[in-house]
């Protein structure tokens, strides 16, 4: 019997594009009956913290490739990343997409496994209860035995 | 008989360093007898854009350790992203480096498959015609399975 | 008897974070028994270079999801990269977390194979005299022959 199709992915980025990356590739991969582990590391934390998950923003600055590519010098006015930010979930709703909660919700129920960086919680004096239900604690170590029996890794 | 190598690239990011990144990677490994797909998401997008990817672009701004480290101050101005990519594209052709349109070409003729995600082309509305030539669309799980079997597997 | 596991990474970025998530990666593979390799490129060539190791930074602007937001606005104000830079090291220390030259120390003594990027060497005029003892140069091709061993591979 085939054994079952494992993916790993390692979380770092706390911007909204990134969150819909990883959890569009996380949720798909559930979809398909794989098995899926994501450990959250550095900024990637948001994505699990119960406040912070719900207002998750993308910059319009520093990125030349951006959906709304403003000149830096515009960037810049507080305002700016609020639009980008808009921008990103209005086009994200055109096309029906969940939202990213709601993506975090559907891979729970999916049964992927969601490991908390316990260097990276310490480091931000992050408690459990700041985390959404089901994430579980975890050092390095314990992620790369995970890991290297995954058919694919990805750093996002 | 062994296996052909196979890489599979996610390509995140539509700036000029990390496109000469992914292609550098993708057109060696092509060289080299493998297989190798890309799948285009977000801002990597701009790569398989036929007007775009003439003009892709590094910033010099929130990036502490460009080749052009500027103060964040003088990095608003309109003109350093302008500064820096021109600086970046100088150094690449000093070095007898293709541009990044000349390898995807080479990749293109070396068989590297490229997938454009499906989900971004709905969201971003990009047509099929926008599109270099022999892209294909692709969703999300079609990916996935193609680097099921890949023996490395980044997102860049 | 079990092949002995193996971790390919690529570093492309040079900040203090990044530097961070890809030296606790290698040397908790290290520390476990694994191979571990790590190929430097871009601006990952920051971390091998014997000035520049000491001094890499984080930038508090365009990164909504960094430990110190700042509105973007203030984020160009010169001495903010200095201070975002000088909260993570702190967080870092008072973690009991070494620093990120001594952890680079630690994955040569425990075995961990540098590999620099040719290519980039060229590009950036860095010469072998500019990078920690151990560095190796190699191709592109020598880093995608080793990682397509290996059971992980994270561009970082």
């Amino acid at each position: 019997m085939a054994e079952k199709k494992r993916v790993a992915l390692v979380a770092s980025k706390g911007t909204l594009d990134m969150a819909y990356a990883l959890l569009i590739i996380a949720s798909t991969a559930a979809s398909m009956g794989w098995e899926v582990g994501i450990f959250f590391t550095f900024y990637g934390f948001d994505i699990v913290n119960k406040r912070k998950v719900h207002r998750l923003k993308v910059a319009s600055l520093a990125n030349p490739a951006a959906p709304l590519p403003v000149p830096n010098i515009l960037g810049v006015i507080p305002g700016m990343t609020a639009v980008a930010t808009w921008m990103m979930r209005r086009m994200m709703k055109k096309q029906n997409m969940p939202t990213v909660p709601e993506l975090l919700d559907l891979c729970r129920k999916w049964g992927v496994r969601l490991f908390a960086c316990s260097t990276t919680m310490g480091m931000m004096s992050i408690k459990d209860e700041d985390l959404v239900e089901g994430t579980e604690c975890a050092g390095a170590a314990a992620f790369l035995e995970y890991a290297s029996k995954a058919q694919m890794t990805l750093f996002i």
